[in-house]
């Protein structure tokens, strides 16, 4: 088993099995499709689009994710098929980049089946690879063995390399496909002249055998599969409920939900299982939307924070995006912790790109460093004070009624993508009625953006960041009355007690009040360097 | 970078950068020391005890674990420095293992530090290993490549091998420690002829530079540092609030407080900074318990669930283990999840062993499979079963007040571990004020089990395991009255409305409606494997 290094020393070694033990951080199987997609956004990559479908090869159900972005050499397929390899986190690239991990393939694909090929073209060649469990247990390999094989892309023969031939013969033998022209004819399936596709055979089932996506449901989407009344009951060995899972946000069981949410902004066209997946800007769905700002001591990014309600109530919490990717959903702070007592920020929804922390394995978690700490403790104050604000504000105007209603939604500017050159433009709310689903610059109604080589729209920098409203409750009342733990207690009993105390001063001058935000709900600080960037 | 494998195909290889990877499925500190313990329990090691300790090294904070296990051979020790090598999932061992992934020490020891040495001692051969990320960025390894030194345990002399040599030098040059005596030390300091001592350095530290643990508020104890009014205030640059984090559960902040309920059942002894982790069972602190079965369809296993009120009302849902591990604390299920209404489920803990699922990659969280959905449905009715029950008993007897006392917990047997052969034992609840800290068979007052060699007290069999308790609301009521799906609301308004309806029949007759449950409440179908095979 030992092998040593150029060093002399033995090198650690990984079995098989490990693919497997590495996928388990992906404890669902949308968070291992938002990886692929990651790769296919990311620098050096930069697709335009990326469809994601179930076909049938050879009789089974396969995932395939296709994209039209730069393609790879042979090595840096080998890097992909490789663990800890990863150019992201260094240089220009690492502004943009979600991938910092090295990671993402590897346990992405190996959650989804067990097996994947990886096609990928890029102008010059044309390079087929596998990561399969079956194969590596087939041949009971010891270690994690990756066959590689490429091909010109012009000629299409086969380019001889030291393991050409034996990892030809490897996949032909071991994977789904077993002839040359099927491979070719792959290839060809990538509709541009670079791009990548991955195959994933082998799909994961539960215990049933049937798969763990449930693809009849919605023929446009993959969803998670409802539990049933009848595998509830025998499990109770009597009669049970059909509600055992709650009203859980769509996100949970929708993967095009998920993806619709997925990025801030997103840069590649996600297209499952033939339609597009429209981009929601989450902010836009609330009502009395309002942003603040967050300034970490530990970090030099100011940070805006945007408030708003949730026509649906029972989803709320804080939307925590890093490098424009979602890793947190609904994670509550502030008031909306006390487990007893009235119900405080319920239906508070808050969205925030948090890059100066750091993501978990998965993507779907934070590192639960101090920093963390201080980031939940900070957004549960800027919760509370939004909360009191709203509340009030709502009180004296007598619109309780109005927080089922979405409000403002109509004032803020509707935001598009252009399908040519991916950039975003607003354009005003009752232009349209519904997001467009394709739509380019030249459609634009405001002629100074009605072309591509116009440059994105500047959206608030750092300097300007100062929150939307002016936190009244703060400057009518008496400071320094009341301790300062004050004010976790105080956000329950709002309309009671009118003059809690929290000494506050604010740089910019007044304000209106929750008036309508300027720009869109998704700009933030540290945008700036992402604007203009896309499919470069 | 591509190293031809046996079958002439390239390896997959592994960047040193990958270590860093990999230990960020472990969000915090505790998960990560939990591995390590895991490894010290499981079968093949079977340490009696593990010491925790926080040490100075060469004026540099180190972590120690050391156990008295059986210890390894440098083959071991080299499979323990790779990926996904584990011999846990197979065989008899499986019944008993926490471990699945062979992935324990790396995401384990790469999350509390950067740099880590194993010394182990097998009886014959004693061997020092390193898993280092220092070391890799100074030769800048292209690959993780781990020195294994191996010497003879009388002796004390270097055993040749092909690369025990350079591996030394490696050690020696780039460790904490920089020659053979301290090394030997090392050996010297694992207390018995057999064991393992993991000594890491480069301990994670915060943006602030502090180390991440927090050694001096309590120095029996490692615990997550608070967060300072001063930090919050920054970062809102002005007043903040010292209470940004809730009413959380000690055993997100303090290592000692995880520690004690971290295993249903402990087999190996934690003594964290000189002072033994004292078991708590955590149904003991509950009042009203009672227990219920649950028998998944998918499984042929009965399992126990137990319930009960938490007398810290802020705390409550379901521990999960697996294997005798925790994996997910305080889940949320039923009428826990409403988030409008009147609060129903507030306070009830229960508690299961859920061997039937899956962990996932850092073992704080099960695969979101739908087994696992189904089986959180099904705690969920039944939790909203008992609340219904425990409210209703508790408004006919007028005894509301008693939710916030303990009831019931004097009249089950407390249990106790024996030193020797870490059996564990019930002795009559009074019979001491407290667990005590020492204690052996000899003193057990009953005599039947005064001795090391009579077996652990049998526990339910899964045939015996039915519910404690009548479920009389499901009697008294009129079956098919209403819906099934009424299960969920009806458990918010349990005193206004006295005629809900489920059908629901009990193989079991009629047994005494809240009685004090007659079995230790950490008893679960499926445990009987595991009786006697302590120390083994």
């Amino acid at each position: 088993m030992a092998r040593l290094s150029e060093h002399g020393i033995r090198l650690s070694s990984m079995s098989p099995s490990f693919l497997n033990s590495n996928s388990t951080s992906h404890t669902g199987p949308f968070s291992a499709v938002a990886e692929l997609i990651d790769n296919a956004s990311d620098p050096g990559v930069s697709a335009k689009q990326i469809w994601i479908d179930v076909t049938d090869e050879a009789g089974h159900p396969c995932l395939t994710f296709t994209d039209n972005g730069s393609g790879m050499t042979p090595n840096k397929l080998h890097k992909m098929l490789s663990f800890g390899f990863t150019e992201k986190g260094s240089a220009r690239a690492s502004q943009q980049a979600i991938g910092v991990y090295g990671n993402g393939f590897k346990s992405g694909s190996m959650r989804l089946g067990r097996d994947a090929l990886i096609f990928t073209k890029n102008g010059g060649c044309q390079t087929v690879g596998m990561l399969s469990q079956t194969y590596l247990e087939n041949i009971k390999a010891q270690a994690v063995i990756v066959p590689i094989v490429p091909f010109s892309q012009q000629t299409k023969s086969l380019v001889v390399t030291e393991d050409s031939e034996a990892s030809l013969a490897a996949i032909l033998q071991h994977s789904i496909i077993s002839t040359r022209e099927q491979i070719h004819a792959h290839f060809d399936s990538i509709p541009s002249k670079k791009g990548t596709k991955i195959l994933i055979w082998n799909i994961r089932r539960a215990k049933d055998a049937k798969t763990e996506i449930d693809f009849e449901t919605d023929v446009s989407d993959f969803r998670l599969p409802k539990i049933q009344i009848e595998e509830l009951k025998k499990g109770l060995r009597s009669g049970g409920s059909a509600r055992a899972e709650q009203s859980i946000p769509d996100l949970h069981y929708s993967l095009r939900a998920y993806l619709s949410i997925l990025y801030m902004k997103p840069r590649t066209q996600i297209i499952l299982r033939g339609t597009k997946v429209l981009a929601k800007l989450v902010s836009r769905r609330l009502s009395h939307t309002e942003h603040d700002v967050y300034k970490p001591h530990f970090s030099k990014e100011k940070v805006k924070v945007t408030f708003g309600l949730n026509p649906n109530k029972d989803h709320y919490g804080i939307m925590m995006y890093h490098k424009n990717r979602l890793i947190k959903a609904y994670e509550k702070v502030g008031c909306q912790l006390k487990t007893s007592g009235q119900r405080a920020g319920v239906g508070v929804v808050g969205i925030i790109e948090c890059n100066f922390l750091k993501p978990a394995h998965n993507k779907q978690d934070f590192e639960y460093t101090k920093e963390y700490r201080l980031t939940l403790g900070a957004l549960g104050l800027k919760l509370n004070d939004y909360w009191k604000e709203v509340t009030e504000k709502m009180a004296r105007e007598r619109e309780l009624q109005s927080l089922d209603r979405l409000k403002n939604a109509d004032e803020s500017p509707m935001w598009v993508q252009c399908e040519e050159c991916l950039k975003w433009r607003s354009v005003p709310a009752h232009h349209y009625s519904a997001v467009p689903e394709s739509w380019s610059c030249s459609q634009n109604p405001n002629p100074r953006y009605r072309s591509c080589s116009s440059p994105e729209e500047e959206e608030e920098s750092e300097e300007q960041l100062a929150p939307s409203y002016q936190k009244n409750h703060r400057k009518q009342e008496h400071p320094r009355n009341r301790k300062r733990e004050a004010a976790l207690e105080t956000c329950e009993s709002l309309e009671s007690s009118g003059h809690q105390t929290l000494s506050r001063s604010w740089s910019e001058p007044g304000r209106l009040a929750l008036r309508p935000t300027r720009s869109p709900d998704h700009s933030a600080a540290g945008d700036e360097g992402r604007a203009g960037g896309g499919g470069a």
